[in-house]
């Protein structure tokens, strides 16, 4: 990285995730401010060239920017709370700390009525992945404040930014995991069935991730289907899908496999099949995820 | 293709798959028996080149190689019935009608003990793809006899070995299916979800496609863990998941969309923490899903 691009910057939290943050601007040759309850946890950083600010109030001043990164919003509130109107007014305040969308909708608000500008985040990644591309960084809130700080914010990893709704990183952080779980939940359910043929967790990887690859590339084209709220069935119709169902179900209980997710699988395809979208295709089980369910 | 590579094969059953891969066997140009209880459905074949036995027995006669497709195991077990042993003496059999694992190893015993070759498959592919590389096709069965056809295979798409267990090949076909769910559920479960803040499907897909290709990449890293039987917690410890996913069922609860596949998550990963696995990582969450559950 390049001196010439040098802007300073804030870190407070310096708990794993914020020291990260923190030792990433600095090695991007930003003049790094950092703020830490536990002040003991700046040394290294203080080593490597941060500026530990005494108070909280000082380590905002310090910077047009600030990144938030505690354990999760009470923690972010109480302490913002401790702030006057002229440390708030007229700085960039972005929060990595992870929340639910409800949560950063109202610290936007509260940090708008202060006059500070704000922007939510939510950080796909782990520590000793920041830094690098691989660390996607989500932002929601005002673009022009996106774009302000996008060469600072850019230290981090892929800076991503989604839209004006500030609860927006926190529902697509969430739908991510979701993708992240049900991979490797589809991906342990077939280990374990192909387990009970004495074949191996390795031998069986490949052709799961091949799978998963594979169908991931056909959720743009499904996503014109929901968007035009029409769903013929161009390759099958969810009643065979639902067949195919009974097949998993019985392997599943046959080779002494656990059953819950493949049983869970058939009981939403089958509701969407007696709601008469038998002879659809999958995607027409939105208006299944679309309404509450599981309580 | 090559008409050198011309070899003899039997198609029986000419149902929508069934054509389809007489089609291709045609056009690679092999010398096409085919067969159907419907007899009028061979007709368009017969146009093209095809020819139409009288009988099953004089169409397993026709070619060293007979690939059935019917509509289920029990309809071919009943039309098997019908030839006599020197019919079936020395021929290869391929099966590639859906069914489960045990009805793949019964037919391979059933055929074994009159004498003929049989490897199990599963089609992995609609029939419209079928002839294209695209279309992959799974075999299980004793190895000589999958090397000794794979060149007038190759006509139907991209022929796969798993091995000696005529079994395997259903496994993988559910195991691919239960993937193919999976993932088509996280996405309508994150499609949902942004839809309450406005976004549209088609601008949430292709997150959602980056998602879960690169979860995939990490499948053959964790199934080393799931073979060595450790589980250290390289990058996140399973009671951080279990944390996320209180995330992911509060954000669908708030906004209305249905919470039963997170509920089960978490269900799921409570039960391997109360086995004291809280530290280790996610994939030790196989012990939860090679035992019976969901009943
Ligand atoms: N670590 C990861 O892999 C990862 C990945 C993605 C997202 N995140 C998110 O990043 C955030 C931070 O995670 P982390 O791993 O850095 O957690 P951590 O190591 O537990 O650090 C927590 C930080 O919050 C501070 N804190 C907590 N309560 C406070 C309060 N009331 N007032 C002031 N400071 C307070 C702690 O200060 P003290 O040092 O004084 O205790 C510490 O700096 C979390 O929201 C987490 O979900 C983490
Ligand atoms: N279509 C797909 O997208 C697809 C994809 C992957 C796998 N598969 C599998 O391929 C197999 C065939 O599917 P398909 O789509 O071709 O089904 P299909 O169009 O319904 O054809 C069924 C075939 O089975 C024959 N048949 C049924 N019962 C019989 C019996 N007792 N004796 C003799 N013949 C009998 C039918 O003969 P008649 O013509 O005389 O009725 C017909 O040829 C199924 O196991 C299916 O799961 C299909």
């Amino acid at each position: 990285m390049n001196r010439t691009t040098e802007t300073s910057v804030t870190v407070i939290g310096l708990g794993l995730m914020g020291r990260a943050l923190a030792a990433a601007f600095l090695k991007a040759g930003h003049a790094t401010t950092v703020w830490n309850r536990t002040s003991s946890k700046a040394g290294p950083l203080v080593a490597e060239g941060a500026r530990l600010a005494p108070t909280v109030g000082d380590a905002v001043k310090a910077s047009p920017l600030t990144i938030i990164c505690l354990t999760d919003y009470p923690a972010v509130r109480e302490l913002l709370e401790l702030l006057d109107a002229s440390e708030l007014a007229g700085t960039t305040l972005i929060n990595l700390t992870s929340g639910d969308s409800a949560q950063a909708r109202d610290t936007a608000r509260w940090a708008g009525q202060r006059g500070a500008r704000y922007l939510d985040g939510a950080i796909m990644a782990v520590p000793p992945a920041i830094g690098t591309a691989e660390a996607v960084i989500l932002h929601s809130g005002p673009r022009p404040d996106f774009d302000a700080h996008k060469p600072v914010l850019d230290a981090l990893g892929t800076a991503t930014y989604l839209g004006e709704d500030p609860g927006l990183a926190s529902l697509y952080d969430v739908a991510g995991l979701a993708m992240m779980w049900s991979v490797l939940n589809a991906w342990l359910q077939g280990t374990a069935l192909v387990a009970t043929a004495g074949v191996d967790a390795a031998t069986y990887a490949p052709f799961a991730r091949q799978l998963a690859a594979g169908v991931a590339e056909w959720l743009p084209g499904y996503a014109e289907q929901i968007d035009r709220g029409s769903f013929p069935a161009e390759v099958s119709a969810l009643e065979t899908d639902a067949r195919a169902m009974e097949h998993l179900i019985a392997e599943s209980e046959a080779a002494g496999v656990n059953a819950e997710l493949p049983k869970l699988f058939k009981a939403m395809a089958d509701r969407a099949i007696a709601a008469g979208h038998g002879g659809e295709q999958y995607p027409v089980l939105i208006e299944e995820f679309s309404r509450p369910g599981g309580d």
